[in-house]
């Protein structure tokens, strides 16, 4: 949301501009148009409206305020395809994204590639002045179009979970998760820390408004287990009637499993020969080394509950990732196309060497945090329609930290606050245990 | 559902069989594949359901049962392509239709052309007893696939209307209707009348199971309008308050137009330039001398009170459709609705000579009588899993009598029984008056 | 809703309006405030409820229209007070009628005393004129405020269920049915026959106006069961599967089935010793030899295909019960449904000596037929808001014919139409085989 | 939840515990049994309902387990009466409460007779082990019936809003509110600082689980004003278009406001005469002088943004209220029964001679904080089903603190913490405004 004054170099920002535009479209590619424009929940879009929606951002947020001469390429595209942001006026209701039949995905092509190249002569043609005020806008433009290619991949794993058969959107072969061993716990100090990101200074790189300001948190001593709660693990958990013991679980959260009958994570299914999983790649069996994956908040509170432990708070968490104690490798950096590794739109990476003495923290699953999602000391949303970025879900919903395996890579940093309601499971959410 | 023991030669029916398979595709072949992916209401099916399910139809009750040998094209079509006999097993349910992008179109073309190669084979190959037993079963798939024909296209209008724009499923220029001229009205003696077909005479030509036996009928002497209710008065009854009177309407309608707010029929949208349609060949002025459309049984019943007059039974209705005061000719030309009228869509007689009294009796909108659904004296359902044919719907729904333009020739007849609930409007429905 | 011109004599029918408005009273006697104060679904009405809108009715009706100088008790009232008459005015909404802890049911007793003594001054003082304009609105309030004694009571049945103990109405013991026999199955011939009241006649006494015009009616032959079906005939449905079975239901009937759960009629629970009934009297075991009660027209409808029968018309029932194969006998000391008998709780008539062939017609349970709640031949609802009274229920509601044993005596006689949907149960409602 | 192991002399607890129990008896006695049965929506409960849970609660955590040979009143009573202590077993569905008409109010008063003089017997026989196991729970039992007293009286409330007249619970007349003044900021400095209650210390008094344990905490500095938001500045918050800008609201919030209409505080109606106000004395004019109150969270933090401020955070909020700042005066201490003051029913008191620079923070109106309400480092619920008292809650609600002006006087205290979700309004909160 904010970037700092000194912006990348005109070359290296116009390339990464062009690079994600192309993955999105490639990561498209796959998918029928009936695949793209079916809304199989209210959360979640159709993939012709993700592409939509992200060129309708540029165009919004920096053509038409720093482009002279500039022209929208379709005026009901601007209704149709404003997410959330009140302050740009009107738009169309988000539950019934999946009625729009046209523009058709072959439409939404032509659009993109008509605002490509608008933006390509834009920034042939701006002057310095112009570039400088568009560039941190671009910028934004990039990191937005980046989140949305991780809500693509979430968002058609699950509409094509509604598939009977043919549901997969990948047809690689997947290899099995080596065995994590055993958790250790990791212990950290307590102590007043740093947190966060100094959003005033100009070397902070990019970050969303949500990430600072940078400032002081107080920690209490923790342990920390070094590796995430895996599916063998959550099989004991159910095994030993954890879903159904309401002991374990939060009030509503208990409410809610009654109400949508959960019994193991989202994707989960139980045949003849056990549990299965539906994943990018298709269905397969459950994996008992894998971290667990598409559990809820709910979920992973009474897991936690269960295992005498508890979730981390944001804190220790982003403590325990800035320290020497976290690897903070990225183990998805294999992936070329600096989105999401092939590799690990399932079984996550193996731990492999990384030699550090937490793992999995990066780019794995998601990990829920014991915060609620809610402002630092000194936050102010960005003036403007940007102001909506962030800053009004910062209620009822919980933060995540790390990142999953369908997370572009420079969306991977210690500082980095996600945030869902406590109930959703769709996206590629885990645990990590901690306890005091 | 069912035919008489003398069947048509082998031949023509044969050809109607190709003929109306040729014409669901050609149907379909404006819609890309997001259109006929989209579930717009649960009402509602989507295109390539429908192209599907009419082809499950005749694998399950022709190619099954009659022919040595036959094998299914896929068990999960037989699942998802159910749509509900209950007796045939389980199905996919109802109003998830449009979560399944895949199977794709084209898939749905491929199984389409497999089954039409399967049946082709059988009709060379089938002995004359095989023969025998199988026809009466594909003259039952034509007329089902007929009737889907109308479904499609009553159900792709639907779709389409919510689209914020490029709604049209033809582009082709719709004329305006000449002005119908006052309603005359018709006096028809009482009297004991034979009505329904006598299903048990080998002459009695193809039917549904609901239009007989042939029975007698009491109809007291009754006037009768020659003519439909105009877009045009009905634009009266709105200015009049009719809409928003209670005393005009059913208890149950109240309440239901009070929850879903209709203040004119589906379809009509106020402009600045005044209301607007929405049709298949796109949005337009509503036409004051179209018979008026799009009405459900509700409002078809408020106007009615409001004018004074009632809705005639479907026993009236038909007694007036079998005597010389009815042309039987259809008048498709009017193009009621606005729509692509359905002898431009596929073959539909020409308009006879209207030089009957009564107007408009086929083929322009389905009226609305004032008879409920019930089934005819001595009526039984069919054996088997075509019993829930038509018998199971016989309550909660309302009788329409004479055809739409939309409706496949074959369908329009005296004793055809359509029915809805009373509270639905997708389809294209209409009103004639009676009085006492 | 509509009396002869002759009305009854004043005193005769002054006597009957105190004894009318004594019983109401009387039958809410026994119960609490608490009893009298709750809604326990959005079709029942408190107690307290039935005893103000009576009252209300007499006031809007009788009084006001009638009394020189006449003053509403409460404005209040008027809007809490009136149930469905649009054309009176605005109301409280029906399903908040058990938010209303004020007034209280003294309050309400007050109100009634107060309508009371205003209805004796104004029958001392009315003049000849005044008398016959009013005499008729008092025969129509007394006949309403009868149907509202049998409401009251079968909604307190309800009210009474949700209690966990306690639940009876009356402690009086109940004496278990005699075995009725096997179905006997009297032939009806068809033919055109007269039926409904002849509205015009000055003789034709209190009627509803839904019972009229009188007008011809084909039947076709019938063969018509002589006794209700039995809660052990029903047990047998139950135990061939009939509520699971879809081919016996009607296909509204079987996805609400599916939506509720039904298993077994209203007020049925099994425990460990069989089914139990909750009653007016308390629960008890299921009595097999008891006419069945509280099933909706769905469950009476599988129940006769599953017998190979079928529910008769409201005119087969008419006709049978107005020729000397109906006894026209109340049965009420067989006390079905286990409840109070009508005539233990107020005046009903002594059975009469049971020689006829059809047995149960009046007085036991309402008895489903097959025939849609529409209007007769030339029917007009009265003006004014009395026209409200019946005729815009004319929808989506099947007739019941005979009354049940909560029914006020005068209410039992062969042109008496009750409505109910199809899917409603709280009412006492059962079933009579017919077949061809 | 938690009592040192010092206790209070039995006999000072003995004699609270009964005055509790009077006092309970006394706030019910206006209330009719109407009033006491009915539930208004499934957030409130029946004021019977109260009654008998707060005598079920000593029945299952005092005499149970404590007093030898003890015998539950009714098995009934433990289903009907079990709040939501999912380890004790069963219970009554909660929606459903208000179904209830039997036990009868009476009934319950007879229940709390005898439970009362068990527990007399109890007192008087324990010997000193029991007494010191007991003492525990009874304390604990105190407290809660404490919080249902204010809970009964916000519910009823409720209850009574809904009557169309006669709205009161208090028929005392009710002084106008003295002119506040303009707000003062008050700033206090950052720090680390102890919050929360050490509840391993045998002088810590009675507290609650989720008051402790006390732990460190670190605050930044903040202005905090000195005085509660009136409604006269409510009303220009409505003036300037408050409720209608999205910009203002966060995104849950502004799609509850759109589903349920809010556009004004609960219980606010606009008239003819301007803003008038449902209280416990009945409807009146809104005081522009008083506490704004019955906003939830949502609208609480709306005004603060709209304010250019924010609220305060839990801790934030509990430092000024412990500090020389604070003047930590109960301002509803006048209240002789030690319940709710009868001044305090509506009005706030004036803030008189307090002479503090923080006004009105105890006893007027529960303040929200900015707070989300999650447990404490180190919190752990208390074993058995006594841990489901608070801990089961911590999700999707948010903090408020000091007290309302029904809240008995000994539950206002600087760590207390009350919580409801973001959306709820029937409870009496207000807004203290904070700024960096």
């Amino acid at each position: 949301m904010t970037v700092t004054d000194a912006v990348a170099p005109a070359e290296a920002l116009i390339a990464r501009l062009r690079a994600t535009r192309a993955t999105t479209e490639a990561l498209s590619a796959p998918l029928s148009e009936a695949d793209q424009t079916v809304q199989s929940m209210a959360d979640t879009s159709p993939t012709k409206w993700h592409r939509a929606h992200t060129t309708w951002f540029f165009e919004t947020f920096v053509l038409a305020p720093h482009m002279p001469g500039f022209q929208v390429y379709d005026e009901h595209y601007s209704y149709l395809f404003n997410s959330y942001y009140e302050a740009v006026g009107a738009r169309y209701p988000r539950p019934q994204r999946g009625l729009l039949t046209r523009p058709g995905a072959d439409q939404i092509g032509e659009y993109r590639r008509h605002v490509d190249a608008v933006l390509d002569r834009f920034v042939e043609q701006a002057n310095s002045e112009q570039w400088a005020a568009a560039a941190p806008a671009i910028e934004l433009g990039i990191n937005h179009e980046q989140q949305h290619q991780e809500l693509l991949l979430m968002d058609i794993k699950h509409v094509l979970s509604n598939n009977l058969f043919d549901t997969a959107y990948d047809h690689r072969p997947v290899q099995p998760a080596p065995d994590p061993g055993a958790i250790n716990w990791i212990g950290l100090d307590g102590g007043v820390f740093d947190v966060g990101v100094a959003i005033e200074r100009a070397d902070a790189g990019f970050h969303f408004d949500n990430e600072g300001p940078r400032h002081e948190a107080l920690i209490t001593s923790v342990d920390v287990a070094d590796r995430l709660v895996t599916c063998g693990e959550w099989m004991e958990f159910m095994a030993a009637g954890g879903y159904g013991d309401p002991q374990l679980w939060l009030s509503d959260g208990w409410h809610r499993r009654n109400a949508e009958g959960w019994i193991a994570p989202e994707y989960w299914q139980q045949t003849d020969s056990g549990w299965e999983i539906h994943t990018l790649t298709g269905a397969r069996a459950v994996d008992p080394n894998e971290p667990v994956c598409h559990v809820n908040f709910y979920e992973a509170d009474a897991f936690a509950t269960w295992a005498g432990a508890r979730l981390p708070t944001e804190f220790e968490w982003e403590r325990a990732a800035a320290t020497p104690h976290g690897t903070g490798a990225f183990l998805g950096s294999e992936d070329p196309g600096g989105t999401v590794a092939a590799s690990a739109l399932h079984p996550m990476p193996a731990p492999g060497e990384a030699g550090g003495v937490l793992r999995q923290l990066f780019g794995d699953v998601w990990e829920w945090t014991g915060s609620a999602y809610r402002p630092y000391p000194g936050y102010r949303p960005p003036p403007g329609a940007v102001g909506e970025y962030n800053g009004k879900f910062m209620i009822n919903t919980m933060v995540l930290r790390g990142g999953c395996a369908l997370t572009p890579v420079g969306h991977v940093r210690p500082t980095y606050r996600n945030f869902f309601h406590p109930h959703t499971r769709w996206h590629m959410s885990g645990v990590r245990l901690a306890r005091d």
